[in-house]
């Protein structure tokens, strides 16, 4: 694969790709043009053979790419020939959502951890995860392997929990609190704002006849 | 306001400026620079105030913008001026976590239909929102006015769902299920793919020394 550098743009369409090409295979197909993968996805058959020329083009020959070797190959790209360590700060709703949703896992996402305040919910148990004090994270952090960090917290305490988990080694937050996370520049945050997808939608929807 | 038409990345960045002002606002300030917020949201003052140009610039004088002149006209671009009555599809974790969050309503995202196939959620209230059976929710879309449907069901079902929405006038979907919904032109969607956030985070962190 190329060393160079890979626009934000071509990197972001990446996991729509994977997510696509894992329905394919799925399905059983072998082979799959990039007319077919066009139609499929809405964007331009070019569109897609420009970003695979990004990664060398993925060996297209005669009709098509190979599907199962396509998505291997953007799996690689995407990190995903591995497994991660995840741990949730905040087991309400919305934590709960995350360890129950079964397509983290079969990406080689796992929960391995899930904290709250609450002495309601600690002791219980999400999809065979157990609930513990947040009192107790930082003895965790420092004995497994955690690699990522879901932040689902009331956003007051976002900062500090996250500088603390920064702190304890963790290099990966990703962020659902509506708040811009400030950490050392060897740490990769991916945030997740609901609330600017929401105004996405009603942006969009403006000027519409709406009652 | 100019009739022109603004880039996509513009609109984008538009929702974090106005969470950063509606922060400023409550915490009383008047009056607020380019510069100074800049320095808050790690981006060049020359990129503020190309952003702003767009709009006119937003008066701009002296020392810097009236804070809540600039969120106020933000939000009215936003289209958040008004509000938006919002169901949603899937009751479980997520959908929950959407009502429960109190950030929506104070955008003027009021929650006002929930619906479920499973019977020992039907009844059963959430953030004082009854939940209802999905067979009561064509009546449900025709009487009332809903602005906004979320989807936070099983994927197998959100294509047929979807189609069931659209066909009874619902002009705007949020979608979270991780699938492309094909829609009429004159829909709106806004997709939420965590799987594909996480596999930010996973291409973000390769390369690095994980154990």
């Amino acid at each position: 694969m190329n060393e160079k550098v890979i626009s934000s743009a071509v990197i972001k369409r990446l996991p729509r790709y994977y997510r696509h090409l894992g329905e394919l295979v799925e399905r059983g197909v072998e082979r799959i043009s990039s007319k077919e993968l066009s139609e499929r996805m809405k964007v331009t058959a070019s569109q897609i053979r420009q970003d695979f020329n990004n990664f060398g083009g993925f060996g297209q020959q005669g009709y098509g790419y190979n599907a199962r070797y396509l998505y291997n190959e953007i799996g690689k790209i995407l990190g995903l020939d591995r497994t991660y360590n995840v741990i949730i700060v905040g087991a309400g709703n919305l934590g709960q959502a995350l360890v129950n949703y079964m397509d983290f896992e079969r990406r080689g996402f796992d929960f391995i951890g899930l904290f709250d305040v609450k002495p309601s919910l600690i002791g219980t148990f999400v999809h065979g995860v157990e609930v513990s004090s947040v009192d107790a994270m930082e003895d965790f952090v420092r004995q497994h392997a955690v690699h990522i960090a879901a932040l689902t917290l009331p956003r007051q305490h976002a900062p500090q929990v996250a500088a603390a988990l920064v702190g304890w080694g963790v290099k990966a937050l990703w962020n659902f609190t509506p708040t811009d996370l400030q950490v050392a520049s060897d740490v990769v945050v991916e945030n997740v704002h609901l609330t600017e997808s929401l105004m996405g939608l009603s942006y969009n929807m403006k000027g519409r006849d709406l009652t």
